[in-house]
């Protein structure tokens, strides 16, 4: 798709009248005075989770935005090839995909030797190794990320929309109120908005999640801080319609000049925009950028000097800003004290940059924002459902701050590398840049995130049976086939937003359509056994897999096997009608030369189950008859749900 | 994506509140007095045509439908994989790759030898041979097609919408009212909408087309008829969500029993929906299957005979008919005897089911309207702003009927095999009918289609330079990888409909930036002779590539490539900032071990030219210095456009 060509134009470019790009957003009227969860900010973080609630029409969900309304341009645009994965849980990949820039190589450049002012193409390489993700690292406005995220949640079951306007003023910790009551938190805003101006507005909500920037007054009213050192590299940033005579304007560039300073290009969607990262100046110690007043023209002209000989004529600059690099980060992601774990719940949290700030030039921000409220999101969910205890809420700080620690120790060395020597950085050379770069591509492609052992994430100690799903890490797709159709499909896109288990079975060698097989007996433990999880954690009103989703991957060929012989567990009847869910069960696809079990070291003669989290990470990697770990897993945060159990866990929620 | 699982629910299966998956639809107010084109129906034909020329403002075009609104459910579903390659042309393949049922394989059903009252399968075929397109065969209620062309048109500028309740009343034919005035015909309508029933409007139309389904009533007006007959074979069709346990529910299958007759299934979008051709009896001569009043309940008891010994157990039909089978075409498709295409410009056309009927079990029917209306669209479009004489308009018929022609031989032979001896059909054995299957995938995939040499089709003369791209076949896509970006894209995905010509210029071995080469040769003679068609039919105000976009083919590798050093028409400046558009160069992509230049056996020493019609067919192969037959192909059909054209050509169109 290309657009942007007469100038940068937000919202849906696919709609031809600029006026009609972005429909109003937004809720009407006073915000709810109870609620389930109150959401602070409509950021990626913010968003991400709403949407994933919003899907829970039992959840009561609210989300405020101080802004008065959408987003329409700037900020992050990096999208890494894991968060992709996440929108297509999220349903909406294909349009991110369609519209978005898609980032295929990155190209070194260094001072030339025979001339120094000059910059030379100094290497290229892929930018995401092969097999990384079935999907691309792409870039696309932030805004757009927002619009993709509102159209869905407008379209959820609970069709919420923002309430814009609505200025924290304060969030007073939880307390219970009645006998059968839980205990709620008491926030208060104020409107903005015009002819409501100063209006006071309270919501009780039992979970508040502050998704309010790096300034965020969630996190003050918790008592928590951001800290770390704001470096004193100053950078500016701007996306820029150019004409120029640079050849590699449409890749992903690092141009390390002689003495000049580096530039940073990140080619965008539509075919002509270009956010190009610029290094401007050494700072003062304590010294903050805004103090010099730069000027757009100033960062122009420094752009123009780095690419020395190549020429960058800026025809129009639709967003731009300065800033300094710094990497900061908070304790703690929730308002329970480190020492006071055990005897108190959380019910109030913190997500994206109001936990941890750092430079850009990563393209980390949004992405790590976003897997922060994803982690958060089936948890709630879990819980207000009733189908977990509360104390399951304590995992979420304690495995994003980990994870955050990691991006910022990342980002310290990651700036220092691409800052020169003249503004401070280590200068490094291009050569060690790019390997470096090379070397981080996995964490920069959002893969490398890796929970450890857990309540939620087993141990390794069945690794073996299929090395290539590392447990604590994403469950990476590769292609099957379906049995019942024959369709080609991503393994992984089996797995929604929707809050559920899934364990996928990959059958061994023996014929899985024999009633003594390995399949068969897993599948009867589940469907029969009382210590099933799938019995024990679904209600008798729900379709058998409603909370945990089996799924079987057989080696045989799919013309080879008998769907009609197979455990009526893989052929599970649904809904009203009873109908058969024909989409349980995949094979082999060797199409390639090689399939999942090659690809995902799976052991074929045993087989083995993979159980992956709502978020889609591996909790365990277990033999096929390795049916007690597997009980005792589930049975390690899970409220078994009684029979009759409709009403009755409706009930445990809401007390 | 699954849906349907609690019962069938029209419109977008994204939204979950079911009262909001059709938004209303639907001009408010009048017609229009004056139009350019006059659109009578909204099914495929119809809307095809109508988003074609929603792109462009400047062509004032009306639909009009005699229902109240839009389809909701029922009818044609089958979407063949050239479909798919259009409608990605009109920007909505993906939606429709996610939310269609993939036909991947076809399996057949005979009487088991041993026990003739039984069925067993017989043959397992894969559905669309390996290469045939870049798109899959999907299956799709015909409702959701018109409700993606629907959302297209009320996106692109012109924000069309049908005037739904409008009943034809007459079409009086084309005359000239005043000296600068171009004839229009006028047309009457009645409408049926409550408030405004029985009210009349007129409307004057350059064109008017009549996509008015099997009983048009401007083919009457034109005084055109449908000729064939109507075969005695009666079958019924109906949309079931059953349970059952016939193991092929999600394959498309033909069963052949030993004396029940026959059954098509048709697995549909949603995973639990499926459409069951069912074979139901034989007719008197001149008899109507209505006269029969056969019942649901008759159909699917019918059904369950057949599929013995397999259970249907049919829990909703949200969609039944039953038909008689008959092949009918009309001898043309405009208003102008044969005899007098010399003396006469054609001013109605009629497209689709107007033109020609036949079963529904080949699933042309839609496929070969829409691609009618896609072959019409671009010359109306031509020929009202001013690009191409109205005598361009006679190449619709002459091109169309010869398809339509083709689709009745077919579908008559098909039917009949498909037709048991019981039914009086054929009663070809299970063996025949699977290879005829196979030996007419081409043209079921809708392929096949091959306009004959004409005024926009060239000869074979130069095809050996390229013998994969088939003068006057569709353009086969193949992958490539974009040289400014290394985005790995399809080539054929360049063409959209926008009613521009494509030459594709795929160069030869020589070193493609060289300014001797072949491609630099070419490059020059189309931005600057006298005599070149980008020259001669765009207008000064446009951008160079407004009519006809050039495109170039490297064979090497593209880090071995300087964009740089390209000719500049494939870096054209655009816009009113004179950017670069960095999308038209692109290299062979070898990482399947065979390149475009393999897959389409193309002259790699020599190179050669495609050019390619708005509607995709290829219309030339020449080499890349025959420059002279280009001109000559464009001076065929196409208008000079005068130096200060734009008023020009806008005034010409007028008038």
């Amino acid at each position: 798709m290309q657009f942007h060509l007469n100038g940068f134009v937000p919202g849906d470019p696919e709609i031809a009248d600029p006026a009609e790009r972005y429909p109003a957003s937004g809720a009407q009227g006073s915000v709810p005075a109870e609620v389930d969860v109150l959401i602070v900010g409509c950021g990626p973080a913010g968003l991400t989770l709403a949407t994933q609630l919003s899907a829970f029409p039992d959840i009561k969900t609210c989300i405020v935005e101080q802004k008065p309304g959408r987003m329409l341009r700037g900020q992050a645009d990096g999208v890494a090839c894991r968060t992709v994965e996440m929108f297509h849980a999220f349903g909406f990949s294909e349009r991110v995909l369609k519209e978005a820039c898609w980032i295929n190589e990155t190209t070194f450049w260094k001072p030339d030797e025979k001339q120094p002012a000059n910059v030379v193409r100094n290497g290229w390489i892929k930018d995401v190794e092969e097999g990384l993700s079935e999907f691309p690292h792409v870039v696309l406005n932030q805004a757009r990320v927002h619009d993709f995220y509102l159209d869905t949640m407008r379209r959820s079951a609970s069709k919420l929309e923002p309430h814009y306007a609505r200025r924290l003023v304060s969030v007073q910790p939880a307390k219970a109120e009645g006998q059968n009551e839980p205990p709620r938190a008491t926030v208060t805003l104020e409107r903005l908005d015009p002819g409501h101006e100063g209006q006071t507005e309270t919501v009780k909500a039992r979970y508040v999640v502050g998704c309010d920037g790096a300034r965020s007054n969630v996190r003050t009213s918790i008592g928590r801080e951001l800290h770390g050192d704001s470096a004193n590299h100053a950078w500016g940033v701007m996306d820029v319609l150019a004409v120029t005579d640079f050849p590699d304007i449409r890749c992903k560039c690092l141009i390390q000049s002689a003495h000049e300073g580096n530039i940073l290009i990140i080619p965008r969607e539509g075919g002509y925009l270009a956010r190009f990262y610029v290094e401007l100046t050494k700072l003062d110690s304590g010294e903050r950028v805004s103090s010099r007043n730069i000027t757009l023209e100033e960062l122009i002209a420094k752009a123009q000097r780095i690419m020395h000989p190549y020429k960058l004529d800026a025809k129009e600059v639709p967003w731009w800003s300065v800033y300094e690099i710094g990497q900061r980060l908070t304790d703690k992601f929730d308002d329970v004290p480190e020492q006071e774990t055990a005897t108190r719940l959380p019910s109030v949290f913190i997500a994206g940059d109001a936990c941890h700030t750092h430079s850009p030039k990563a393209g980390q921000g949004m992405n790590v924002s976003m897997q922060d409220a994803f982690n958060l999101g089936w948890k709630l969910i879990s819980v207000l459902q009733g189908r977990c205890p509360p104390t399951l809420l304590h995992t979420y700080s304690a495995e994003r701050r980990a994870i955050a620690k990691e991006l910022i120790d990342f980002d310290r060395e990651w700036s220092d590398m691409l800052a020169s020597t003249h503004g401070e950085g280590s200068g490094a050379d291009p050569a060690t840049t790019q390997s470096y770069f090379i070397k981080h591509g996995r964490y920069t492609a959002g893969t490398a995130t890796h929970y450890g052992p857990s309540l939620l994430t087993g141990s390794d100690s069945h690794q073996h049976l299929a090395k290539g799903f590392v447990v604590g890490t994403r469950f990476h797709s590769a292609p099957v086939m379906r049995l019942a159709d024959a369709k080609p499909v991503q393994l992984g896109h089996v797995g929604k937003a929707d809050g559920r288990f899934r364990i996928y079975a990959f059958a061994g060698t023996d014929d899985p359509t024999a009633s003594g097989s390995a399949l068969h007996r897993l599948c009867d433990f589940l469907k029969n056994s009382p210590d099933s999880p799938v019995r024990k954690y679904t209600r008798d009103d729900e379709d058998i897999d409603a909370v945990i989703d089996v799924r079987a991957v057989f080696q045989q060929a799919h013309r080879k096997l008998a769907i009609e012989a197979m455990p009526a567990l893989l052929l599970p009847q649904k809904g009203r009608y009873g109908l058969h869910d024909y989409e349980k069960m995949f094979c082999a696809d060797s199409r390639d030369g090689h399939d999942i079990f090659d690809m995902r070291v799976i052991d074929r003669k045993a087989g083995c189950m993979v159980v992956v989290r709502p978020d889609q990470y591996v909790a365990q990697v277990l033999p096929l008859d390795g049916f007690k770990e597997l009980a005792s897993y589930f049975d390690g945060f899970m409220l078994p749900q009684a029979k009759g159990g409709a009403r009755r866990a409706a009930e445990n929620a809401a007390a």
